[in-house]
Parts: C-alpha cells; sequence; structure tokens
C-alpha cells in the first residue's frame, strides 16, 4: 500500500480478496503496510486491485503456468519425434541434433541437405514449407510442395521431420505431412495457431519470441498444453538486444533458467541467434555446456546460391567440426547420443 | 570487401552482381575495397553475397518498402474510416481521438464507455471482442457477441468501429461488423493475417511490434498494402526495453520518424505502452506535440471491475483532462478535430 | 517462500529479519507462505536473505532513494542557476531553454552561438569544454581554456553557464568558472565524481545514464544530494533500444515517471537522443506537453564545421521554430518563461 | 546520396573529402547515388558529412579500432598477470580461473575464500577493496585497508591478485598493492579512468560496460593501450535486455565475436551476469565451450553473512563442481591450466 494508505484502503483491499474467496494478510509497518494474498491466483486477475484508492504496486509470487511448470511435474520430460521405427527423444538423458536446409528449394537440394545433416550426426531432418519472411518481396517458401520433398527426404534417410507452420489454416496438411510442428519466433504469441499446433496430435518445436520474456514463452507453451498435450520442446533462438554484431543475442542463460522451473526438453539455434557461420560451432558447443536437449542448424549444399539465410549455414569443415563436437562434448554431460535410442 | 579480399575476390562480387543486371561500381582504397551496388534491390536478396569469400560486410542504403513510402508518394495519406454519414479522416489536417473499453464486456458497460468516448471527443469507439492475452487462463473476450455488441454502440452513438482482430479465420465476420480493422502489437508479424486483413477491404490500424524496429513495421503495412489497398493507419504503442517504471516505453520519436520516410497516418496509444494511469494524459499531450495524426486510449466506466487492463482506464476527472487536451492541442499544430471535417 | 519451504526455513528468515530490528510478517497459504519485512531497509541490505534455504525470491517495496523522494518532501523544487543579478530558476512554475554549441571550439563561435541561444529564448548558456568521446582519436574538448571562453560568453550575453565535468581532479575548476556542474550520461555512475559535485557547491545537471533506469538515474542524485546538497536537475537524454531510426530512444515518460516520485526538477535533450535535426524541434515540443521543466540543445553556427555532432546543431529556420515553440507552448501548460523571473 | 541528391550536392560532398586528403569514388544508380570514401577515417570525423545537403546517410566500413585490432596484430595476445615466480598467462594456449570474494571485509575472510579460490584451481586471486555500489547507503569497500588485506592473502597462496580502481585518484595506491587493476562495468565509459590505468605500468582487466557494443568495449580498451601497453584482459560480464530472470544476460556470442576482432584475451564473469548461483557453473561450462581464455567467479566462506552480492558466492559442493569443470573441460578445447605454466 502506499505511504498514505488509510485504515479504510486496506480494509476495501481485504475485502476484495475475499470476494473471491482469498485470503488476505495485512503486515503493518512503520511507513508501509503490505498485505499477502493467498488463493486461486486466477481469481485475482479480474480483481484490478492496482485500481484500488492507496494501493501502490502488487507482485505476483506464483509461477503463472501450471501444466509446463516443474512444480507439479519435478521430472524432466522426453518428447519423442516421428513414426515407429524411426523414433528418436528430445530429453535430459540424450543429446538431438536436428539440422537441414532454413528453406527447401527442390528435391535434390533438400535430399542433399538431409544426407549432410545425417553424415554430421543429425538425427531430426529440419527445413522450411512454409517461410514467414519480413519483407512481402522475399522467398516464401514452396508450401505443400516442400512438404512432400521433405517427406520423400525422410523415406530416403529415415530422419523423422520437423518444419515451421504459420498460419492455423495449414496446420492440418503439415500435420499430415511432418512429425513435429515448429512454431517461429513471430509466432510464439500467435495464440490462434498455438492452440491449433495443441490440438493437432504432433510434437511441436516452440521457438522463442526474440523479444519474449522466459516466462511469456513458457506461457505460449502453456496455451498448446491446454489443449492437452504436452509433447513440447522450447527452443531459444536469441533476443533482440542493442548489440549489432550478431543478428540476436542467444541468451545461453535461458536453458538452465527453463530448466530449473519448466519440466519441457530446451534445445538452441545458434544459426538464427548468430545469422553467422563462423558463430555456429562455437555457440553449439556453448549450448551443449550450458546443458541444452539439442541443438538445431541450418545446412545448405551450396550456401552461396540458397534462397533464405545462406550466410548462416554450414558446410565442408565447418559442418565435420560441428560433428565432432556433437560426437565428443554431450557424453562429458553424461548424455547418449539420441540416435542410439532411436526405436 | 575484408582488408585481404584478391582481386578475384572481387571480380567474383562484380559478376554476381552483373548476373542479375545490377550494376557494381568499384573504390579500391589504401587498406580497403567498397563495392557500390545500382539496381532492383530485390534481385540482390539470393545473391548470398555475404557468403562469398572476401566480403566483409553488406549494408543496405535504400529503403525495402515501396507502397508505404513516402519517396514515389511525396503526400502524407489520409485515411476515412466508417460508413458514409459518419465518415471521419485520419490524416495530416485533423486530429482523431479514438476511446472506449480494453474489452467488450457487456452491452452496457459498452454504451456506457462509448458515452464517455463521444463526451471526451472521441470520433472512432475501439473495443476488443477477440483479446490476445498472453496466460491462456485470462479473459479471452466475447467473440462474435462482442462484434454485435460494437455495432449496437456504433447505432446508438454515431461512432465508427475499431476493434482487434486476431486470426486469419476471422477476418470476415470482423469486417462485416467493425469499420476498421485493429492488428494488435502481438500479431504484427503474422503474415496471413496482415495479408488476409489487407483483402478485407476496410482501412487497418496497425500496431507497432513491441520489438519491431520502424522499419519492420513499415514492412508489415507494405504486406498489408500488396494486397491491394493503402488504408492503413500505424499505431505506436511502446516498445521493450529495460525500463520497468512503465509497461512498455512509448518511442514518441516514432512519430516523426515514420512521418518523415512513409505517407501514412501515424498515431499513439498511450494506455498501452505506459500501463499507468496517471501517465496517459501527460504522454497524450506528448503524442499530439510530436504530430501525431491522433491517439487512442482506454476508457472504462467502471475501471476497478474491468476484465482486462483496468489499471490504465480512463474516467473521472482524468477523461475530462483528456478531453480539454484534445480541444486546445491540436490547433496549435493548426490540426482540425477530426469530428468537424465527418461526412 | 518456496512451495517445499519448511516451518524451520520460515523461522530461520524472520529471526534473521528481527536480529537487525525488523519485524516480518508471516502470510501462510496453500501453496506459499510470504513473508512481509517492516524496518530500517538499509539494515536488511546485508542480510542476503535470498541465500537462505527455502526463500524462493525478495522483492522491494520501497523506495530506495530518500533526500530526492517526494515521499519526504511532496512539493516539487526549483533549482536556481547563475550569479546574482543573472540568477535563473528551473522548476514547476517555469520553462527553461538551454541552448549553446556541443563543445566549445573558439572564442567567435562560441560566442556567436550563446548568441543565437539567446535569440532563440535560452536563459542558460551550455557548451562543453571537456568531451568524454568513445573514441581517444576524437577531439576531446579544449579544457581549461574552453572555460574561459564560456566564462566571456556569460559576460557578454548574460546567460549563466553548465558545462559538463568529466573528472573528479577537475571539479574545482570547472567549478570557479561555471555556475552549473553537468554529469554526463556515460558517468550517471561515476560515484566519485558524483561525490565530488555534490561538495562543490554549484547545482548540477544530471543526464541519465544512457542505460539507466529511472531508479538507479534517481540513486544517482541521492549520491550527489548526499554530500549536502539538493539542487539537482535531472535531464532525460535517451535510452539504448534496438531501434536504430534515432541515436537513442528519448523516453519521454520518464518526464512524468520522475515528477511522481522525486522532488527534482526535469528537463529534456531531444538534440542528443536522436542525433537527428529534424527531430529536434516535435521532440521539444513533446517535451513540454510532457511536462518537463526545460529542454537543452545544441545549436551551432556553422553545423557543417562543427567538431562535435554536426548533424544534431541547430541553426536557421529550425532555431526559429524552436524559438516560436518555446514562446508559445509552455503557457499552455501554465508555465513562465524562466527568463521573466531572473534576478 | 538522397534520392533528390543534386549533382552540385555530390561535387560538394567530394571536395570536402578531398580537402582532408581523402579520396571519393562516386557510382550512379538510377534512384541513388552511393560515394565510396577512402583515406584516413579520423581525418572524416570533422567533415560532418551528414550535416551536407542531399546527404541521406553516413555508413562506416572499417573498424574504428586500430591497437587492440586483429588487422594489424592477427596473432592473438597472451597477458601474463603477478610477480616473478608466481606469473601465470591469460591467452589462447591456457585457461586461467580467477575467484575470490566480491568484497574485502576481513584477513580471516579474504584468506579464507582465497584458500577456497585456490583448491578450486583459481590462480588468481579477485576481491574487491573500492566498490562501486548503486546506492550510496549500500558497504563502499574497506579501500585502503582492503588492499592490504589482498597483498597478505597474495602471499599466504602465491595467487597474484585484481582487484578493482573505481577513481583515477586511486590508481597508484591500487596499482601499488594489486598485479592487476580492473575496470569495472560502471566505469568502462570513464575515459579519464581508462588513461589513468593505462599509464600504470599494471595488466588492466576490462569489464564490459552492461549497455557497451562490443565495438565501444574494444574502444574503450583502445584508450588504455593508447597509453603504451597493450597487457589488457576483456570481461563479458553480462548485457542489459529486457529478461528479468538474470541480473543481466551473459553475451557468450561477445567470446567468439572479440576473438575474431581483436587480439586481446578474454573471459566470462558467470557470477555478475546471472546474479544467481545456481547458473554459475553451466555458465561457466557455456563461456569455456564457447572459447573463452578464462573465467572469473564471486566464492565466499559464508555467503549468507557476505557484505556485497552474497547470493551469487559459490562455495561447498558447488564450488566442488566447478573444480571439476575447470579441470576436464578446457583440454578439450585443447587449452592447458594456467596455473601449469606459472613462472
Amino acid at each position: 500500500m502506499a505511504p498514505d494508505a488509510t485504515d479504510e484502503d486496506i480494509a476495501r483491499v481485504v475485502e476484495r480478496v475475499e470476494s473471491v474467496g482469498g485470503e488476505a494478510f495485512v503486515s503493518k509497518g512503520l511507513v508501509r503496510t503490505i498485505i499477502g494474498l493467498v488463493g486461486d491466483i486466477d481469481s485475482f486477475h479480474h480483481l484490478n486491485l492496482r485500481t484500488l484508492k492507496g494501493v501502490a504496486d502488487v507482485h505476483r509470487i506464483s509461477d503463472p503456468y501450471k501444466l509446463v511448470s516443474r512444480q507439479h511435474h519435478p521430472e524432466r520430460s522426453t518428447v519423442w519425434v516421428g513414426p515407429e521405427g524411426m523414433r528418436v527423444p528430445i530429453g535430459p538423458e540424450t543429446f538431438t541434433l536436428m539440422a537441414g536446409p532454413c528453406a527447401v528449394e527442390s528435391p535434390e537440394q533438400t535430399l542433399e541437405a538431409a544426407q549432410m545433416a545425417k553424415s554430421a550426426g543429425a538425427t531430426i531432418l529440419r527445413g522450411g514449407a512454409f517461410k514467414p519472411r519480413t519483407s512481402p518481396y522475399a522467398f516464401q517458401g514452396l508450401g505443400v510442395r516442400g512438404l512432400e520433398i521433405l517427406a520423400d527426404a525422410r523415406e530416403a534417410t529415415g530422419l523423422p521431420v520437423v518444419t515451421e507452420v504459420v498460419d492455423a489454416r495449414d496446420v492440418a496438411v503439415v500435420a499430415e505431412h511432418a512429425d513435429m510442428l515448429q512454431i517461429g519466433t513471430r509466432n510464439m504469441a500467435n495464440f490462434g495457431l498455438l492452440q491449433a499446433v495443441g490440438e493437432a496430435g504432433k510434437p511441436v518445436l516452440l521457438k522463442r519470441g526474440m523479444t519474449a520474456t522466459v516466462e511469456e514463452w513458457l506461457m505460449a507453451a502453456e496455451y498448446i498444453a491446454q489443449r492437452g498435450h504436452l509433447d513440447v520442446v522450447l527452443c531459444e533462438r536469441g533476443i533482440r538486444t542493442f548489440e549489432p554484431s550478431t543478428r540476436n543475442t542467444l541468451d545461453i542463460s535461458a536453458v538452465p533458467v527453463v530448466q530449473a522451473t519448466s519440466h519441457l526438453p530446451v534445445i538452441i539455434d545458434p544459426s538464427h541467434a548468430s545469422g553467422r557461420k563462423d558463430l555456429i560451432v562455437p555457440l553449439a558447443r556453448a549450448g551443449i555446456a550450458a546443458g541444452a536437449d539439442g541443438v538445431i542448424v541450418d545446412v545448405h549444399p551450396a550456401p552461396e546460391t540458397a534462397l533464405c539465410d545462406g550466410p548462416q549455414a554450414l558446410e565442408g569443415s565447418d559442418l565435420r567440426e560441428l560433428a565432432s563436437v556433437v560426437r565428443r562434448f554431450p557424453e562429458l554431460l553424461g548424455r547418449t547420443p539420441a540416435g542410439d535410442l532411436a526405436r
């Protein structure tokens, strides 16, 4: 309460809280009075306590998310991706590399990228068929044709496929072809889309909004979980800051922060975070060392002709270096390569 | 080019640029060579010059947007909102106040808020029927029923209605009831939704993404404009920074920055920017003084019972003060109240 | 307390708080226990409650600053600047324009800029003799010679002088020549310098750190105030964000936010905030309208030859427009031009 | 140049550039003309090209720093710290752990912390005698007495000492007692202090300003280097972002970014970046994996009674885990423990 709050102001707050079944504990001090609220936090949402006379500020103490919280589900979860026979885990015991082209451009380019991915140790193939682009004049993806190309690459390589869905109207067709649905950074707060993928019955890869707090990201996961399934993998992909030397700033701390508060797996995307090929291997190493359950990277057989994000796609010696990192580092942290457990 | 770029590296860049019909001007210095590119910038997108050997960095000099740019349309535009007889302008000659409840809760609350808005000088009624909420446990709006309530309030007060649309699947029904479609801050980069509203034939109020640059915001407007109509009004509503004393930081400079580069009208939203009722009147004054073409605010007959954003809704003496500001300030900048020109 | 805190954990916190003379009020809920602390907040600083077992988080409710707070000094203050006979106020009743060259380059340039400033309505002359520059290869100012030039310009124009001090070792010599000592944005957290100016007996213009919160800014003012005088004027000069179209983002909300919580006067600096000459007049208007007690701008007789920040210095028609704004806008908010009250 | 720039405007820019001995290469396009400048970039600083008619924007292409750049010094540097006999390296071949108490409180606490540091594998002792504190009411350090305590701990443990200097007037006394001078985050742009430590003849640990870009940080190092010595070690300690779950956001990418552009060693400070004890070990692992040349952490024998930053000080099992990380991870990246090379 504000320093000049009256007893009447205090009584009004208490009454309001009790009116929705909550309890209010009043602590009177020399200068200020603090009121602790206990009860169903959702019912407090509509009380608008901040509008009451004499109220100086309101702090929430509990977590606003439930289904994705470790509070009621202390064990960290493992999410399985892919059809039977090529199903791979993402979780606390394993390490999963996802790789593939930023955008699906042709069957040849996709297959070649998929084979590069596999040879580097990837167990899930990523690739974009529907691309959200800042400019309406940029390449928007091949759409359904791209999904078919990805499905063919899965048959050829045995790698399950993750691909982005950008519109609730496309969820059904994407879910038909892909093994995991990706929500991109620009759609993290597209709540209609979150609910639609939540009902699609496939695991979800939820990228962090480039300016979302960890709490908002977990609330977005809660939207998906609320629709009935909890097979959500979180992906840290850089946040927007004032630093111009990288496209975004990889928030490496988000990995242990999420793991402390949510049971969901969390991976990192060094390609989109940095936008710089020379940083991908060091950042992938850092992500593994911070405890990430996986890493997702762009690979492309000919980055200089890529229709999307060529400057950050790995190939050649960089890719071999990543493969070496993926072989050596996860076991230092007691993790098994996800591919070893495929079933 | 990097300091160690070879003549061959330079030749490769020139050849690449010329291969898509561009021109490349080479400026050789003691330490570095700079290559200036001239031609169709869209064709340069796919060149991936950053991936070429010897290239140190690539800077774009021209604006990436076209239809919304002042470069080809130097006169600032006026957007008209509402059905014939109650049509009001938003543009460089006038000043427009939009006001109404954050969320439509009931016919009585909406009508009362609309009358408050009108008495304060508002000429457009705002109100949310579909609400994008960070928490799935928060009130999500009345949906179509809310649209009907808004339409009724329009009949009763003569104020055209602006309301948010959050899902491409809802565009048709919202366009049927409302006079202006609002894209909220969380959906500024929901490109499918931008295209859908671009085709709906109603003027659009495009809020800035809370972490979007001015350029990205104008690119979002370009998405709408590309679908064939240019009746887009931009709304600055605060950006995310490290400062905790306000919900977001109102980027007041965005008003003259946008006006220098785009012909579209631009208004400000001090309610959502600050989240604090005590700041709304000073920020509204600042917005008018900075040259905004309008202001949008939350009003509510009983903020303490509001289902959404009660702490920032105006009423009583605050609202009367806002009304006084709206009467006195715009004419200092040579603007006419929008209501005087309704037709 | 964390959900799994034990009674023992709670008892330990209570005991710790009481050990320094504080009171601890325990509110037990279904899931969590909240403990409200009351007492001398400084004594709580060293308790390290966050390190205690079972403690989930600690929120401070009271303001950490005292001398500059409105809590114990509800009336807003007026600071007087200048020697007797040319003393001018900065405060809630008046409006003060400060203007002058970013850097003092020569007697002629400084005098000419001072006369431009005066003709535009300025009542305080600004000018830099000691310049903090990001690059050691940039012009660093004329030093003591610059101070003398400023003092001469004061004699010639009757305008008191504000100038920056960048090193505690220079405070004495700057205080000897200038009427007001400026702490620049890069030195806002240079606590030794704050204490030195706090002892110099001259009013202080304290710029906000470009990445400081309002609370940290007020704590910096508290450092000065602690040394015995309260003649501190705060200056909002833009904060660092992700938006590249302006050098920094003018946090216009900081004006009413500061005024709600501190009794000190607050002004804005649109020149350094934006770095763009075309934005200075609109931002100055916005600042006045938001309630600022003054505005500080760069003027230069020949911006294209300026040794510092030429692109943002006003001259000619822009300066005449600013003069017109300064004549017309403040009275709308009930303010008197500071020059009318000089004594 | 702006689209409407005239031939005369272009000629004026060329003339201006040539007047200071530079070359200007004009590239004329359909819509725009681009002018590439070549020559001494420092001489271009004062041209104020942005103020010239027809100039739309100015981009710098070359690095603004020289002495600390890899451009003229491609080999990465090693900095040696400590008196003969206990001198340890920080550089590309080794890994260095620095540890100690945030603040020196007493001889006993400091010695105990130094022994904890040594047993965890640290080869340099950190400890604060002069503390820059946001609040004037917080503990400010023991000053010269603290320096003496640190020097005693060095004798007892054989660990060279790094300690912060916050005021140019204290440089001499700090340099007399300590082996390495630390510039804290709040003083990164305190140019007088940078120059003073640059002349003191001891190696410098330069923390990144919490809101400084990598380029500004390197410019600060350039200030030190300009005074004649290059024994500067950079320390990434977190930047200010909108994310509240950590005190600052550790910019892990800064490690490879700095190493790509400067020859100076770079270490990370996970304690101050996160402010959370539970994140220090994962972030230390991430820093090593990203290629950092060292890590600096807070340790304290009794964090719950620490006078400064207790919540982030390591002890007990956390410290043992850090020790294990420091033993196992650096060699994976081909690094030798710094202690093995002491001389």
